[in-house]
């Protein structure tokens, strides 16, 4: 049998989980800084909790998993003799794998709400799964990173959430623009055009500018119904570059003017923090259908050319859907395999990981062995990650072992070294080799 | 509808991930000294990786996941027709949860072998999912921290998993004893008592002695027709403390010389290192019926009642299942959520998480909220992690969130202190409140 993985899933190796945890850790420590705290919900949920949250299309991009034992004694005998597998599915499978971080984090706060401080500020980082089609840069198994409030509608938060994009990419050096904007200002948008009902229509067709630029815009808006004096004034608003430019459109639209005031309130606490990206709001930024109700967040990579990296906004109801009412949200995501793929493109991953093995001892026979082992145990007494090749074989075996496991420093000890206590101490990148007394190692290294 | 999660899986909130990943860092950085490196693997495995590899009772534990899609196209007509339920698995399901992580393990080193340093060693701490019944202390999801090297026999590696143990339980502060056999020397007092093919029920018996008693395991090789000179004989070796007195017993069998011979050679090297903790000799260790093939490991805990906590050993041919023969492998494993138990029922927990809030900005109205913001900025640019409750609201309720949020300083902002510059902060468990600048409290919390 050759063994393999199924498709759209991946194994990660010791490069990769040492890429990925700088990531991650970076995040997390931006995360903490900001008062957030960590949660993690289970893999499996209950299939009820994940069906009708993600449409009908993620409904079916659910994993499900099967009943133990004898699933078909309860399987509905309807749906079976009529072959119908969505039918079925209720009968035989309970439980779903996780689809995002957002529906388990509301449904968390729903169960816990009784021993929860609110606000309550939380971030996750877990993976979750989606039966898509695979392809480049998409898998069926990948890591969310979420950081959500819940409790307050303070625009606070959102000045709080641009700052984590901001230093987090800063302390990942990769250069990125911060998008913002406001679903009530695209609300506004659909009330100057005389459009209101049509908000969704025109919003999905906003979305698509990246892809399909503004002909393309005004094709779909067209395609949609909404009358050709409505799309060239929508399209006279969204070629503005600031809130004041904006203004004159809204002096009949509340909507409109309360999501100009909101973004105001934004800068108002984000200016008092000096960003190193670039923050702009645009007032072309839709993030599509979703439940989105205030202020709106997207980032960019500089310099590359990679789908959006991170995401959010405001959700004025994010805990509804499980009985809460009435409690506003807002949160930031980053999309961890987007950024390692701009990391790695950009060279920007550290050279060596925190993880490194800074000293390989090789042995040329089994008394020198002995002898490394006890070097060995002194190294790391002090802490030093560092290990000894298990057994005396030729040394050209050992010093690939060296290279393939690219080891920072190479201790060489044979009869010569025990009985002079010198030993030979190479630095692998550079080829440099000196004599120094474990002592003199052990300081090095530390 | 009230929201639910699947029964024996659980919502892990802020203290408890803290506390969790205390015990991984913990774990991982032992790990990473010893020379060991991560590998992840995904959650769902081929099914086939799977099926077959934990017998008959662990396929039944499996979570199989429903084919997506219209999976009844392609079901088994007979199983189905029939209602046989197992049967019917592999047409409707292709993949499953991962069970373990020596199986995805061994999958991964025969897939990658070309890519891999051998001796390879690897460490991976991820969750893994059974269906077993719930109950106290046994769940459906649990995390697993396994450390192997495969590609050596060399027992200077034994010696070294023995050290990670010794060394992760004095950092953790948890007195344990390790116990260290050998599954030759079971062969060996199997064959000195000439019952050599009836091994397997000596082992089985055997492994039972700390459930019912010495007697219990007589009954039960009795049970099993080993002959009541043998048993005899199998007590009296059963009663010794060391080697010494075992070896006169085998004289006449070479595998149970080797059992003794490989302890020896393992003493060789371990006797270099000062253990913390208690490493035994325990003749009575049999580690059930599974592949182990030389020196087996378990943990106990030290005053406190609770199952194993960990345990391992050398396994002669952990690849052969996937193709790739001959290649020793000798691992060790952490059992997470039983050591989580016992720092928590010893008190063994750090008072304060690394990730602790150290101070909460609170302020008294919407000028002094705006004044706090700057500060907070002020306090984030130091690294200090803290935060500003997002509203100037009522002081009581800002003051109940800084306690659910178990906050380490409270820093509380009205128009006095805007005006003087000094902040009233307050250490939230001794009750101490001073006045400072902002300066002095961002060198008292750096």
């Amino acid at each position: 049998m050759k063994p393999s993985i199924p498709k759209g899933t991946r194994d990660f190796g010791p490069i990769d989980v040492n890429r990925r945890n700088y990531i991650f850790d970076t995040i997390r420590r931006v995360f903490v800084k900001y008062g957030y705290q960590p949660i993690e919900t289970p893999a499996m949920e209950d299939l009820a909790t994940l069906t009708g949250k993600y449409g009908d299309e993620g409904d079916q991009l659910l994993f499900k998993v099967l009943n133990n034992g004898n699933f078909l004694r309860k399987a509905d005998k309807k749906a079976l003799e009529a072959g119908d597998s969505a039918a079925l599915i209720p009968s035989i499978s309970k439980r779903g794998l996780r689809y995002d971080l957002t529906v388990p984090f509301a449904r968390f706060v729903v169960m816990h709400q009784n021993d929860l401080p609110f606000p309550f500020k939380r971030y996750q980082i877990q993976p979750v799964w989606r039966a898509d089609r695979p392809q480049k840069g998409r898998y069926q198994e990948f890591y969310q990173c979420d950081v959500d409030v819940v409790g307050s509608d303070s625009l606070m938060l959102e000045a709080e959430l641009a700052q984590i994009y901001d230093e987090v990419f800063r302390d990942l050096q990769l250069p990125v623009t911060i998008k913002i904007n406001n679903r009530k200002i695209l609300a506004g948008m659909a009330e100057a055009a005389g459009i209101a009902e049509q908000f969704a229509d025109m919003t999905v067709a906003i979305d698509k500018l990246d892809k399909i630029g503004i002909e393309g815009v005004r094709e779909e808006m067209g395609k949609r119904d909404i009358p050709a004096q409505a799309v060239a004034k929508i399209e006279r608003m969204l070629a503005v570059h600031t809130l004041d430019e904006l203004q004159p459109f809204f002096s009949e639209s509340k909507i409109g003017q309360k999501g100009i005031a909101e973004l105001e309130t934004f800068h108002h606490y984000f200016d008092t923090y000096s960003p190193t990206n670039q923050v702009a709001f645009d007032v072309t930024l839709a993030r599509g259908l979703n439940y989105y109700t205030g202020c709106i967040f997207e980032v960019a990579a500089k310099g590359i050319k990679m789908g959006s990296i991170g995401g959010g906004g405001r959700y004025d109801d994010l805990t509804g859907m499980f009985g809460l009412k009435g409690s506003s949200g807002v949160g930031i995501s980053f999309g961890a395999e987007r950024i390692y793929d701009c990391l790695e493109e950009l060279n920007l991953f550290p050279g060596h990981s925190r993880e490194r093995l800074r000293a390989l001892f090789l042995a040329f026979d089994d008394v020198s062995h002995e002898y490394a082992f006890r070097c060995l145990n002194r190294l790391r007494e002090a802490g030093i990650a560092s290990e000894l090749y298990p057994e005396p074989v030729k040394m050209k075996k050992q010093m690939k072992y060296a290279n393939n496991r690219n080891a920072e420093h190479v201790i060489i000890i044979g009869s010569a070294e025990m009985e002079s206590g010198r030993l030979s101490f190479k630095h692998m990148a550079t080829g440099e080799q000196t004599e120094k007394t474990l002592e003199e190692i052990i300081e090095a290294l530390s």
